[in-house]
């Protein structure tokens, strides 16, 4: 029998089950919607944590509504599970492992291969496979394909197939979430493709189809790459227009109204998230393979990786106006999220700037309103102070690090003794407000 | 006398003459937008033939409609001169004069001192004036205004007012012209900077204030630092794609489909025009007085400057596999002007690519609709030979430099014997097309 058109048949009956494997910020919001279009989902994660939160229809992802998980979870659509040998019953696998960097900002490829591991030893024929984290291009051709052929047996082309279509999730984002959002999806073969828009469109609006996998690696790297080569510009366009006495702030909402050719982007302490001060290197990686030097990137990383220490600077320049030492001076740091009105502090600047604020003997303090606690790198945690008027006014400093929408500004400035503010969140500097 | 207020009242009664000094495809849209608005206009330029050319009537820029400059002409709305003591009819003074820079890349300040010592020597007490040449921040202030007060003996802030205001001037845009393209105005004073903006609504839509000429300045230099940066990183990344077997083309298609956060860019032979490759590099040489090293932007133009040499070593590779070098082949480029439906081949790098072919031994033609001769570095000039089966046929090699739309890309497929296609103009790669 061929395979194609018995998954196909499957597909077009809603008969299909899906296997989302990584129930995190892209897995889970995958997967409701995939459940939420009535198609039967089998979350999979190896923490059975969120698994039985999940089973018991307990919501932890910002960006689902509670209900509509209570919803698919109770009507049986989707169920979560740590049991990695129920991929057998699944007709598509859509892979949302995280792929980090290790120390030495090298792709960390264990999540991939573990994944695919799991698949090759698990799965029935005729099934559909895409993988959805960020990754260099050629990851999908040459290191997942040869994973799963060798562990299953199975033959590509015939017996499964291959595809990758990046995440596009942007937490936060009120306008844009999984199913408006656009799909970039380049499969192996052309029936891959067929299939894998088939399955993609019940839960995705819009599948953009790209010639292959490593195309779409490449268009996920693009967007980020962009994002991180234009915030590292401003940032040291930014450092430039201090010394100047120009007001950054000021010049890009008079540049915002050139009416074509320009985006606006923002300076700030550094970049943070799952994806824009990761995904650049992931393809510098792959470069130096090919003998080639990323100069754009390597130049925006440099000053990338350089923000967190200038922020420490502007603090102890502050300090020093009002003849103080960071050494011994209380400073409280507002917001670890790395963006406004989320509850993700990874790879956050605000972390970096306060682990160099405390080794250099100042005491740091934060709060953060949706973050209560948070770990620092020599494994102590750090917990979120309520920020009221006296705690406020106790500190040396108060360093706006995160423009949470829930901050107050005025009550901060009026019971603040001194302020560095590096979002533009208080409306005039001078005095004792000094802005990045 | 209260000079802003006499000032003020001739501008409600649009009595106030204007001035506008240089007559390119700045100043005079510039010129005539003033006149078309009912506004006394005399256009001042070092160049006789422009003068005699605009006194006739007769428009030599592509984006000003023939009949409308002529129609300010006939009713004396504008004439232009010579001679710049009649500086002293003027309320306000337009500078828009060339910015170029030197052949060691640095700005060439010498067009803006000259403009401002015969403003100095010819002005009347009571006169606005604006530069809108694009230049590094400080100009207004450290260069400009010591010279008009030396030259002149009036005092700032009383007898005469100074602003920035930079030129936005898109060659070829269909929807953004001279009128409804927003325009920054920075002044020195808040009475200069009322002033500017009574005057400059006359001509144009919407005036954006901000507080200084240097944030003015820097809002230009923002403005095409950002493009000069993705268009370098756009190149650096299809380079590395042209050896991973990843269209590029495809690639920014397909990134496009993101609904935020990103804006597309195009690879390409380099940067042209007298505004992308030129700015950053202001903005680098006073960046040095404040010991400051702008690494995007040096990086961003190593690029650009090394993009012509690839696309020579582009156009060897694909005669080599036709068995050919360049030294004895016959190479004809397609457009040199430095973007589409232009007549413009400033900086153009299909200028420096030809130079690069001739240079090792190629034979050189060019055929561009709109520019019927160059000039080469070494001096010489070559003509435009006709686009005809014959001449495409008898090339060993065709180069699609500029995308120009007149250009009937089926036809030049049908008779070029090899192309290299710099401009995704050909659909299909392969065969014998070559892509960047």
């Amino acid at each position: 029998m061929n395979y194609t058109k018995q998954l196909l048949e499957k597909v077009a009956a809603n008969n299909e089950v899906i296997g989302v494997i990584g129930l995190g910020y892209v897995g889970l919001p995958l997967a409701v919607n995939f459940a939420e279009a009535g198609i039967k989902v089998i979350g999979f994660d190896k923490n059975p944590d969120k698994v039985d939160q999940i089973n018991r229809g307990d919501n932890y992802i910002k960006d689902i509504r509670d209900a509509v998980l209570r919803e698919v979870v109770e009507n049986v659509s989707l169920c979560a599970t740590t049991d990695f040998s129920r991929i057998n019953e699944c007709d598509a696998l859509l892979i949302c492992v995280p792929t980090p960097l290790d120390r030495f900002k090298k792709p960390d490829m264990s999540y991939i291969e573990s994944a695919c591991t799991e698949i090759g030893q698990h799965m029935k024929p005729a099934t559909f496979i895409s993988l959805e984290s960020t990754t260099y291009p050629t990851t999908t051709e040459d290191l997942m394909l040869p994973i799963i052929e060798r562990e299953s047996g199975l033959k590509h082309g015939e017996d499964f197939w291959l595809a990758y279509s990046p995440e596009r999730v942007d937490p936060g984002n009120k306008s844009f979430h999984t199913r408006n959002t656009p799909k970039v999806l380049g499969a192996m073969t052309p029936d891959g493709l067929e299939i894998g828009q088939a399955i993609y469109t019940k839960a995705i609006d819009h599948i953009h189809p790209v010639s292959s996998p490593r195309v779409a690696e490449m268009v996920k790297i693009l967007e980020n790459t962009y994002r991180l080569v234009n915030i590292s510009l401003i940032n040291e366009l930014a450092l430039l227009a201090g010394k100047m006495d120009i007001n950054i702030w000021e010049v890009i909402e008079a540049a915002k109204t050139k009416p074509f050719g320009f985006q606006a982007f923002y300076p700030g302490p550094g970049i943070g998230g799952h994806c824009i001060p990761l995904d650049p290197f992931y393809l510098e990686h792959i470069a130096k393979q090919y003998q080639f030097d990323l100069s754009m990137i390597h130049t925006a990383g440099h000053i990338n990786m350089r923000m967190p220490h200038y922020m420490y600077i502007k603090i102890a320049t502050a300090l020093n106006r009002h003849q103080k030492a960071v050494n011994g001076s209380r400073i409280l740091f507002l917001g670890v999220a790395y963006k406004p009105d989320i509850d993700d502090a990874r790879e956050s600047p605000a972390l970096e700037i306060m682990e160099t604020v405390a080794h250099k003997g100042g005491q740091v303090e934060y709060h953060d309103p949706h973050i209560p606690s948070v770990q620092m790198h020599h494994g102590a945690s750090l917990d979120s102070i309520s920020l009221t008027a006296d705690h406020l006014a106790q500190a040396d400093c108060v360093v706006l690090t995160t423009n949470h929408s829930a901050f107050d500004v005025a009550f901060i400035q009026q019971h603040a003794k001194l302020i560095v503010d590096m979002r533009n969140m208080v409306e005039q500097a001078g005095g004792k407000v000094y802005k990045l």
